[in-house]
């Protein structure tokens, strides 16, 4: 896939690493220590190698001046604005990576080569860079696309299967929003493994994440808002529960599906149409309040309140969704969130 | 002048501190201890102030973590991207500002109000923000235009007087880069003091700066860099000799002519023409070398190699001149230049 806009990266698929690209004796390499574990053949042709532990605590910025005096140490050559970083890793790997790519000489070269599907569908795209500062994610951070994604068969496959099944909340969420032409197609591999799935729809999965993107770039418009659908909730699934994001991202568009339904915005007819294919990927395991016990209303609203903090006013653009493929973006009050969580069960108690 | 790209910034010129631009109680004002000390009265309408020590320190990266996190303690409102941080201060404190405002939320609105010469002609205009990381400066940065700078002669007059002699180098060095026209507007005001004279010329200046930022914005294409005129030497006699930037780069200049005129590039004629102004600007005390010890090669051959490291080769960018208004790039090699250091008397001892 070629980039349309400076915004998008250059996208290809291959089954193994593709080394011969990555001949620069000059290039660092920034990657997950379990992917080197698994594939340890992939430093074989680099001199400068940096590898990471993944985690919400690589991205902590109190710990991020030593690690770059660390890389300034080890990437002993003249660095220049046409150095290249390639991230091999997830979503932490490649912000981190990105970030330091972004500042270090006011910006050199950026590749990302996800090794989750999470990353590899999501987050590696768009150009979203960051870092957290005292506790609160994505304080920090810059706007830098990847001049290239490479998504590698092999580097995915180092992730155990459950992951992949992780994956698919991103995937239902980008095809909801895009409409029913990857609806059907996710319908029609629904029988799949959530691995072959995935490498399936990836392209077009991508394709309809930089349509939004292109809209809106710097997220300056409101365009880009409607990529949240499902993670208003989803963040506070993740933090409360500390269960993985593919996971509270699927829980949170359960959310925002019925919340949808009830205020009526998405027809029952819809609902259902949707519901199905939720069932036919294995997903209503996460979906299913029945199965997690209920959260209490004062650390839910402390949850919202954090991400709040990402809008000016004192309201939340939380993304409902009106048909397959289409979403409606409306300012809410954070009681009204909690309201419609303890309607739906996830959330106990006074508000 | 109002920007005619989004790499330039809306620049205005006023007496008295706008501070009725400012009324907007969630803006965090980040200033200079010294200009609070001198117009304490202008933080009154602000309910979120962040003094700081000017000076290289601060744009340490060591304590950037620290300093971020003071920040987002003491800005206690929800901090969105139409945030704003107005700056007040030298080129330090914009490259501090800058920094922060370029990855806070991925970038939130900035506002230079420069209390330098140096700072009002050069360092706010063009969009650099940078840091230095383990003793090496502007290791990172990005590239980050304020909104609005805005040019204050009560502000600027909380300098001592020598220091507006410092800012004439940064105007003459764009001078010899704009061409005649002002070259001349110099020649003219030669006679006046050095404030009235940069305070008559900024806008002139900081519109030939732009002319040659909107060409290569991200000092990508290398049109941006014949603003180096005078600075690759600049920079090694501010850290030999521990001067000020602004009087480093005129001895800079002065180094590039020399060698500009011995290589034939400059006629001799221009070069007189172009040292009769150094006279009348009263900036020969600071070009002629009779009056500082000479240089040991190996530390100018230390220095001039940690300024090579922003190139991708092992060479350096020199900027030459051959007429007013007419800079030539040419690659050299540090050798050349530590010659022509022994040649003019500023560098001794076997290279």
């Amino acid at each position: 896939m070629y980039p349309t806009s400076s915004f998008e990266s250059f996208v290809e698929r291959s089954d193994k690493f593709p080394l011969e690209k990555f001949a620069r004796a000059k290039d660092l390499l920034i990657i997950d220590k379990n992917v080197l574990v698994k594939l340890p053949g992939l430093t074989r042709d680099w001199r400068f190698v940096y590898a990471v532990e993944a985690g919400e605590e690589l991205k902590s910025f109190a710990g991020f001046a030593a690690r770059l005096e660390q890389i300034l140490e080890l990437w002993k050559t003249p660095i220049s604005r046409s150095s290249r970083i390639v991230a091999v890793g997830g979503g932490s790997v490649g912000d981190f990576a990105g970030f330091i790519a972004s500042v270090l000489k006011r910006g050199v070269r950026l590749e990302h080569v996800p090794s989750t599907w999470l990353a590899a569908i999501d987050s590696a795209h768009g150009g979203k860079t960051a870092l957290n500062v005292g506790g609160v994610k994505n304080q920090i951070g810059t706007f830098y696309p990847a001049q290239a994604v490479h998504l590698v068969r092999e580097i995915l496959d180092t992730q155990p299967e459950g992951r992949a099944l992780e994956g698919l909340g991103e995937l239902v969420k980008i095809a909801l929003l895009e409409g029913d032409k990857m609806f059907a197609a996710l319908i029609d591999g629904a029988g799949e493994k959530p691995a072959a799935l995935l490498w399936k729809l990836l392209e077009p999965a991508i394709a309809a994440k930089y349509a939004v993107v292109r809209q809106d770039p710097q997220e300056l418009s409101g365009a880009r808002k409607i990529l949240n659908l499902g993670h208003t909730m989803g963040h506070v699934f993740e933090a409360a529960y500390g269960r993985s994001h593919g996971e509270s991202v699927t829980q949170g568009l359960w959310f925002a599906l019925e919340w949808s339904r009830h205020k009526n915005i998405l027809s029952s007819r819809e609902w259902d149409k949707i519901r199905d294919v939720f069932v036919r990927l294995n997903l209503q395991r996460w979906t299913d309040q029945v199965d997690f016990i209920s959260l209490e209303a004062r650390s839910v609203l402390a949850l919202l309140a954090q991400d709040k903090k990402m809008t000016a006013d004192d309201k939340v653009d939380f993304v409902f969704l009106r048909t397959v493929g289409g979403p409606v973006v409306q300012p809410v009050m954070i009681e009204e969130i909690m309201l419609e969580g303890i309607r739906q069960g996830w959330v106990r108690g006074a508000i």
